[in-house]
């Protein structure tokens, strides 16, 4: 069949998801974004919390580990199931995205063989990966932040000041105290989205080459202090963290950088027929699942925000200009998409806390919000943190917590969940207005996760408290379409037929017309009074953060 | 019979309760303090706070009036039932004591006709007696304290720096703005309680002589910023804050002003008839309902607090110190037992809070309580305020309100609960505080009303937190109680045997041996610590106490 006649056949992307208990795997049409199929496989060994999988060891109640196999049998399983109900022929299959949490990461040997599945490891908790919630880090984060703090390091501004302890490093830094053999054993620390890509692309293990080893600029860039004009921190900054950490960087952190919808490499035979695939097919470096949902719900230009609302919220957002400003997760450039500085912040905690409203009111959401609905901006005169989970932007302080103020006798339920709400709304307009104080304009709001479709009354309190016009992702599936969207760009025009990524990703994410909120003037108004009260009450430093400070010291 | 002989029969007291709903009557046996009977008699027309009774005129909703005939009436049934069910002897009985609502008020002809009886005023809401709770005069409060601190008032400051929205002299002014026939028409106005034992000793209406008219120094001096060495607020003032206020106290506020267990008189033909009772018993001085649970509680010697807590919290003391502290309610020469005196402080909401919680968290306060009762001190870092009904002492503002500061995604109801139950003791301690920082020592507690026997773990709560033994009133009934001593001591020692008042108090109400809450040390030390992160989140002025009043500005 002649070249030119195939353009006009369906031509497919797979997107991987890796989320935290399961793989979600799509294929999807590079035209139209649309789905020919998809799949979800859980991990056999789940988050390993508890135990080991292998001798039983009890784990500290700080751990989460996951086992490296079952992302790969997983995948397969899942990449065979949409291969199979879709019936896409396999030369159909253009590209491959990868999304993946992090920071999730692991130790292993130079050719790709994780620590955890030798013997002489397979016992000890720190040589498995270590999932992005895994939080035994936490002396070393504050080591970490202390001294790069005290040695006013660069980078540190890029991370609004703090280095989180979930991160890259500190987990390093964990290992090397608590298990140095496996620190000294392992030939290469890696996250795991990059270990997946170079396994498709080299291995899998342990056939993989070092040489071959691409990571990605998002998952460095926000996990790893990273960036493309100085690298990772200097070893004399590691020096003084810990003497033994100086070579870390040289030693055990191999391999080229390249941004999310660059080519990291083509499919191996090996990894084709572990995954029912047909070889050769170029794979997308990998992607922070998270941010993978900014292409993932049809972004392409600077200045929009996409706001990824479930239980918690990861706010992303593409921008010309590079800034710092306080409390941000991080500013990267080629960070989400190549050719910006990608800006993540975040809210710790957004269903989780009407979650929580719901159990602790015991009522319903569907009574709750129908309650709500009714009621004035306000609450009845009650206003809330949004810090039920801490703060990430703009103060990052797992300390801060929930504050109900404006409490009466006559308050009911529905005014304490209504305050929750409008608290993560208020919440979201102060990052908003730290980018803008740090010179980066905020200009259009798109909306996806989980909770924003099933949440209209949030939505509508959002684009009140916002003032601006919020718009609905395409599908719930934002990040395994934005993985596949990038493995759309790794294949290149010839392949695809978009001539640039902004036509793919509208192409592929085409946003919805159907939903769209728009402010109320007259909420609006009270909205911008009573975010002037939740400024008063959010000041940092100030009565109440102090407060809540002393609250969580030990007693 | 021989007088000597009758000393060692029984002899009983009786007590009036005038509470918002009922009066309750006991009598009580003067050795013993225990009820031969008691009788609660419903209001026929309960509290008026939506249309008058005669014309059906609506009322505004911050309105609440009573009607005087339902006094009397209620008394009536109730005292002819407590005869009937004890079978005393009308010559047993020796005095009678009258508690009382307060500021319940009324305005009156000088032979104590209310003017709501009038066909005149009949339907004239402001001439109907206003009870205690009425809130028309938010206005007219904000005027009289605004001109007493431009006039830096002396007495502003034995009420702690502020007049509150239910006293007698806004409630005044009201009537006269706002219904100035009524102003004009009294000859008399006068509390209730004070009307009431008016009824008995000279009356009833409109048989009643002006001249015979004994005043409370409790309630003129707590709700009408009277004392013994100055009387009213002057005429100057008076005429500042309306000129035709200026005469008041000269024209429309006749009687002599006598300390609750001093006697007004004895009870008239006419009176006696009407109660079904024999004539010229002595009738003590009125008193205001909780002021009556102090010596009800057991209670004679001064640095004992008396806690009386229910929806709400009354805090009194007896002192041998007088002094001014910020916030307290009042403090009264002779105000609540003579010699001494009388504090006043008060807590807007405990009981009422708690019933709150238990509504707003869908559980029973049994439930609550089980769950809260096994957590450590602190529920688990959450702080809260005790200001669900505003702040009484010590800020008297009613714009405070509740906050819960400490809350994440783990917070159970129970902590909330426990957390608010601790919010109430804390407040008290600080109200204890606020006492000795001026000076007066407060050294002994007894909790009497509704909540204490109900709430074995708020008790123990507050054990630790003010690290003091907490002994229980003798009985549910102490107001009533209160009465029946105050009318023992109106008889004095030849018709009683008690030789002194503090003889009376003791003999007539035994604080109960069997349950006393003990500090525990542990939980003290945590509560010390506790306290004073509460001390910073009430801090007034303050982050948090300005962002709560500004919630309460209008929108």
């Amino acid at each position: 069949m002649p070249e030119v006649s195939r353009k006009n056949l369906p031509r497919h992307s797979i997107g991987f998801d890796f989320g935290t208990e399961s793989v979600r795997v799509v294929l999807a049409d590079v035209r139209t974004g649309s789905f020919a199929a998809h799949a979800v496989e859980t991990y056999a060994r789940g988050v390993i919390d508890r135990a080991l999988p292998t001798g039983g060891q009890a784990l500290p109640p700080d751990y989460a580990l996951q086992h490296p196999q079952d992302w790969l049998d997983s995948a397969a399983r899942a990449c065979r199931a949409v291969m199979s109900e879709s019936r896409v022929a396999p030369q159909d299959l253009v590209g491959i995205g990868v999304a993946f949490t992090s920071c999730t990461m692991l130790p292993c040997l130079g050719d790709g063989t994780p620590l955890c599945l030798l013997d002489r490891f397979k016992d000890v908790p720190l040589a498995w990966p270590k999932l992005w919630k895994h939080h035994g880090a936490k002396a070393e984060t504050d080591r970490i932040n202390q001294i790069a703090r005290e040695r006013n390091e660069p980078w540190l501004a890029r991370y609004g000041g703090t280095i989180g302890l979930e991160w890259f490093f500190p987990k390093v830094l964990e290992t090397l105290r608590h298990a140095p053999d496996v620190y000294d054993a392992a030939e290469i620390w890696i996250e795991a989205g990059d270990w997946l890509v170079w396994q498709l692309t080299s291995g899998p293990f342990p056939n993989c080459a070092r040489d071959r080893l691409v990571r990605s600029t998002c998952q460095a860039g926000y996990k790893a202090m990273w960036n493309a004009k100085d690298g990772y921190p200097s070893r004399d900054y590691l020096a003084a963290v810990d003497p033994k950490l100086a070579n870390v960087v040289e030693v055990k952190l191999p391999g080229s950088h390249r941004s999310p919808g660059r080519e990291a490499g083509i499919l191996t035979d090996r990894a084709a027929a572990l995954l029912g695939l047909r070889s050769r097919i170029p794979v997308s470096t990998a992607i922070i699942d998270a941010h993978a949902g900014v292409p993932g719900a049809g972004v392409a230009a600077p200045s929009t925000m996409v706001m990824v609302i479930g239980t918690s919220a990861c706010h992303m957002m593409n921008s010309r200009i590079e800034a710092t400003a306080p409390g941000i997760a991080g500013v990267v450039e080629d960070g989400i998409l190549p050719g910006y500085f990608g800006y993540e912040t975040g809210q710790a905690s957004v269903g989780d806390a009407l979650a929580w409203c719901a159990r602790t009111l015991g009522l319903s959401h569907d009574e709750l919000t129908g309650r709500a609905e009714s009621l004035p901006p306000g609450s009845g005169g009650i206003i809330a943190t949004d810090w039920l989970n801490g703060c990430r932007s703009p103060v990052m302080d797992g300390r801060l917590s929930g504050a109900l103020v404006g409490l009466t006798l006559g308050t009911r339920p529905e005014q304490i969940y209504r305050a929750v709400m409008e608290a993560t709304a208020f919440g979201l307009r102060r990052i908003c207005d730290t980018l803008r104080d740090a010179g980066v304009p905020v200009r259009r709001f798109v909306a996806s996760g989980g909770l924003p479709k099933r949440a209209p009354l949030l939505m509508q309190i959002y684009a009140d408290v916002l003032d601006a016009r919020i718009k609905l992702a395409p599908t719930d599936q934002s990040v395994a379409l934005g993985a596949a969207i990038l493995g759309c760009l790794a294949a290149g025009e010839p392949a695809t037929g978009h001539a640039s990524m902004s036509q793919a990703i509208h192409a592929m994410a085409p946003q919805r017309q159907d939903v769209m909120y728009r402010p109320d003037l007259r909420a609006r108004k009270a909205y911008d009074r009573l975010y002037e009260v939740y400024r008063s009450l959010v000041a940092d430093p100030g009565q109440l953060t102090g407060l809540m400070r002393r609250l969580r010291e030990p007693g």
